[in-house]
């Protein structure tokens, strides 16, 4: 009898062409599938509630699946585990009322997006965070930030080329905050070494939102950096939503400062 | 006319084999020692405050070399940052009095180790923590680090083959604590990815001390560790202490959840 599996998934996506299977290149789905069909005789297919690009990590990525395994989920987790590569690690599975689809049921995405601001970006952060050398305005760019929650058309922050039927898309939340060293001393700041370079400064962008068009994140980061350096005024933000034009946001924010975070259901 | 620089360093050690200059491997060292010599116009020795271990971090390494070259240290400091892989990074160049030493000057040095304790090790900890799938009690590890405190010989925990004149060691703290969740949603465990790894904890281990014996900061959490999964009792790190026999401590633990965190002078 088939079974409608949900998975939460976690990985370092910097040796992943993305999310999506591809004929060549390896990619989470490709890497998941194939640790799965062995256990389960055949290809499953996975569906992901937010299908990542190449770069991009995940703390808390949701797949579904249809199964026709017998095996307990709990042997199941064991068992992937112990084939997956270090890189990608499923955190949880749990068994679902037939019908579930990370993709079509998901409510809610949060993603969030690290920013290294100052002369040296420290090595542990050089795969999780986008290395801006220039001093930001955070005030500036917590305002612009806070002009995006809402309803709106976000298509001056779609990719060129998108073809989807809407581009309204709803922001609950959008906050820009700095990493306080002034947590205790055994923090992760130990980990990512960060302490030393106190020239810097650790930000995060955190965004949640119904849905988001592709490399809307990424777009709205690429326009935060351009406010937080002056070059443009907090409220050009509205003014470019406004516009409806992707030629009038800046440019793209590199992939590997982008974390899906979580999914909601 | 020589001039004498400190040079504040950090790595990730996943891809080296450790500090120093070897004939065949990738070393820090070598990788420092090759980017300055063509800005000093012969190479320059490196002395490091401590010869860290092949998989061993450094947030805050420090390392002295005497050089000839008239550039400003600004400059030096770019340029060496130009030229250096991403896994290693000057985080500060300063020029000090002739006749300092990075090494025989410090006056203490401060390691973290990084444990994970969970079932699942999430993607974004797997180069810098240590993967200890039991669950593990964090009040007699912490009885057990503080028996360590103060002058002792370490015989117990020194690498076997060690040729040392002395054994003892003064350590000033030794402490282990778990990294709070409870901090505010925006500090870098997000770029850890541990939140939805909710069925485990992040240790870390925190030493400084006068000097280390070879592998004693390892040996030591292999020891802990065994005292947190119940295997030994608390008290049993003051009897491998007065002992003085490696045999009686538990194994190394490995080097990848090590960090050489700060050097004092």
């Amino acid at each position: 009898m088939a079974r409608t599996l949900k998975l939460t998934i976690a990985y370092d996506g910097t040796e992943f062409s993305g999310w999506q299977r591809q004929a060549a290149d390896r990619t989470v789905q490709a890497v998941i599938e194939d640790a799965l069909e062995p256990l389960e005789g055949e290809r499953a297919v996975l569906t992901a509630a937010g299908r990542t690009d190449a770069g991009v990590h995940a703390a808390g990525q949701v797949a579904s699946a249809t199964v026709r395994t017998a095996r307990p989920t709990r042997e199941l987790h064991r068992a992937l585990n112990a084939t997956l590569p270090p890189d990608v690690r499923i955190m949880a599975i749990e068994e679902v009322p037939a019908g579930f689809n990370a993709r079509f049921d998901a409510r809610a995405k949060t993603y969030r997006y690290w920013i290294w601001s100052g002369d040296v970006l420290p090595p542990a952060l050089r795969r999780t965070a986008w290395h801006v050398p220039q001093v930001l305005d955070l005030v500036a760019m917590r305002e612009a930030a806070a002009a995006l929650v809402g309803p709106h058309d976000f298509a001056s922050f779609q990719a060129a080329g998108s073809d989807v039927s809407t581009t309204v898309r709803e922001l609950m939340a959008s906050t820009i905050a700095e990493y306080r060293q002034g947590c205790p001393a055994w923090t992760p700041s130990a980990a990512l070494g960060i302490e030393h370079a106190n020239t810097g400064r650790l930000l995060c962008y955190e965004v949640t939102g119904t849905g988001f068009l592709r490399h809307m994140v990424r777009n709205i980061v690429g326009t935060l950096v351009e406010i937080g350096r002056g070059r443009r005024r907090s409220t050009a933000m509205s003014e470019i939503l406004a516009s409806r034009n992707r030629a009038h946001a800046a440019a793209t924010a590199p992939p590997h400062g982008l974390v899906l975070w979580s999914v909601g259901y």
